[in-house]
């Protein structure tokens, strides 16, 4: 089963690439995907998202490891979690939102075990040193509890979450891609179940949108319209355009939500 | 025999590694070899020559899989082409043009088959529930006619063709690459054939340029100069510097070709 | 053991997925890892740092194959150094002066020998026609002398190392990475032999910089500080900010260090 390399470090500076000689080193044999190492710089956000939309078309039994990680070298917790189907390897702090709502956890795991750590391990880049040996050494059949104590819960984000009140439903962009489609917090499911029928509109920055379709070619022109993407999440897009640039959306940016 | 992919996906969205994965689940022990997910958004031309360049340095039996594809979703034609040597897979505009007239298609097919595609298929995202389950079924052995029909004949687009008529000779830029040269549509067998002992010079925003090279090191200052690059088309170049700056070169950019 | 990959080609054009077709077709079991295709065009000194950087961390008998080449086609030579541990193939311009300060090359090897080139060699991309296809041979079991002659010494670059004098010690900025930390040449034990007990600050473009910490997260606000990276060099950081950015550090920036 691969393991599957998810960060924010970029292509640039070889640090991506070093935690893939780690595991070379430690497990010769094993295939390593590179899922993205160009999350924004401390997105933690954006990458929840990439491995939400991505995880589950990975062989049963992949080991993901996401290392986002602002909080390096302080006392935010390193974590392994196993669900019936994969292992999350993460720092804690929110990363995992997403994907463990619906990949039930079954054991979270506080990598505190240095035994299983490059040693010195840097304060600096524990991708290297703490969260690429141990995915290579869960690889090759070390049991998750010999990594650390069990805990009993994770972070969790509230990004992901739309706001609902009596007088109205907010949603947030929570990435925005190379294509310039604006991924909102709305999934379809919520959307159906608040707006019955699924009639509503967006609002945002004083523009309505409402013009909803199933795919970026059926619309002609560049005017924004609204489509439920590859990942379930509704993206407020444009046909050949950059929708993001046109309404200027950016990550965190607040939507209201009406019914039409 | 790898899997060579190629997209306009970028590298930060994860995509292309959503990709991968449905490789490594459909055929596990396949090596799959990224060729670019960096081609500029619906860059057609630009991955057409990406392609192009490098295809004929893969092993004998590669599976070509270029996924940029403004069209996604309508009714444009997925296809699979067999060559004498290798197979390409792709949306159906343009983007095999240039590949296709070195490798006689023996084999067009429409790919139909849903059997073989994931299910449901997203309307947006084909490169995961169409193309990418195509190659790794194929790479397991399935026949291509399976897929789908075969057909006769596929899109090509015009701007690999320079136009020749009595009073001039257009070329175009088709590709700016990271040192900032300019790619042309002019390949050494066509000027050799309309500018005999190669006696031309290129005019471009009213600036001659007739220096002909073989390697950049050659030309000393930032003059711009010709040179037939490692894929065989001429290019415009500066030694250590950016040609496609200092003439303002985009792709599409037209060319007069005159004999010196 | 695996090939690693390092280049300033850029994940765009095809260049290095054409090096991956190379070595694919002549060593189809080898596995290839990019370690960075997206060094700054022509960044000799920046590539020297990431190599230095990662290197230890890949297996006993890895293969390296850095190609950043401004002289390509020139008359610069292209060199094979063995050293106890490892190989290195690149252009004898400096890019290998870090990793053999640690690394005793036992040979070095000038790659003339034109049967082992594909035919006929580009000049303007040997990374496709010399540097790849020499890595698959030795890996594939061709002994280090068939490639060419044995030679004596290698090009070193002056930038990794600090210039001392009586009157004053300078460092320079060697890198800027993702995050916007100042990577300078001064290593750990060099600053603790010139300025005993670590007293020291850095002075650069006459702002003073003397808190030194041991990772980010420990420095509230938007300060820059010092801190020894995870490859023992010390970097002006910020914390979840950039230091380069705030500072203006670009790479060749000095930098004068004095007593505390």
């Amino acid at each position: 089963m691969p393991i599957v390399l998810l960060s924010d470090f970029g292509n640039a500076d070889g640090y991506a690439g070093t935690m893939k000689g780690v595991i070379s080193q430690m497990a010769p044999k094993l295939s390593v995907v590179d899922l993205s190492h160009e999350i924004p710089p401390f997105g933690i956000v954006q990458a929840a998202l990439v491995l939400y939309q991505s995880y589950r078309y990975f062989p049963e039994g992949s080991i993901f490891v996401a290392v986002v990680d602002p909080g390096v070298g302080s006392q935010r917790k390193a974590i392994l979690v196993k669900s019936p189907a994969y292992y999350f390897i993460a720092p804690d702090n929110g990363l995992l939102t997403l994907v463990l709502e619906k990949e039930t956890p079954q054991k979270i795991i506080h990598l505190t075990n240095e035994a299983y750590f490059l040693n010195p391990a840097s304060p600096t880049f524990q991708g290297r040193d703490i969260f690429a040996p141990v995915a290579a050494q869960l690889a090759e059949g070390i049991a998750p509890e010999l990594f650390g104590q069990k805990i009993l819960d994770y972070q969790r984000l509230p990004d992901f979450f739309p706001e609902v009140s009596k007088k109205k439903v907010q949603g947030k962009i929570i990435s925005v891609d190379r294509f310039g489609n604006g991924v909102t917090n709305l999934s379809k499911e919520f959307l159906q179940k608040h707006f019955p029928g699924l009639k509503f509109f967006i609002q945002v920055r004083n523009k309505k949108i409402q013009t909803l379709k199933n795919h970026y070619a059926e619309v002609k022109g560049k005017s924004p319209f609204l489509l439920f993407g590859s990942s379930g999440f509704l993206e407020i897009s444009m046909n050949q355009g950059s929708a993001a640039k046109q309404l200027r959306l950016k990550v965190g940016a607040k939507l209201q939500v009406k019914r039409a």
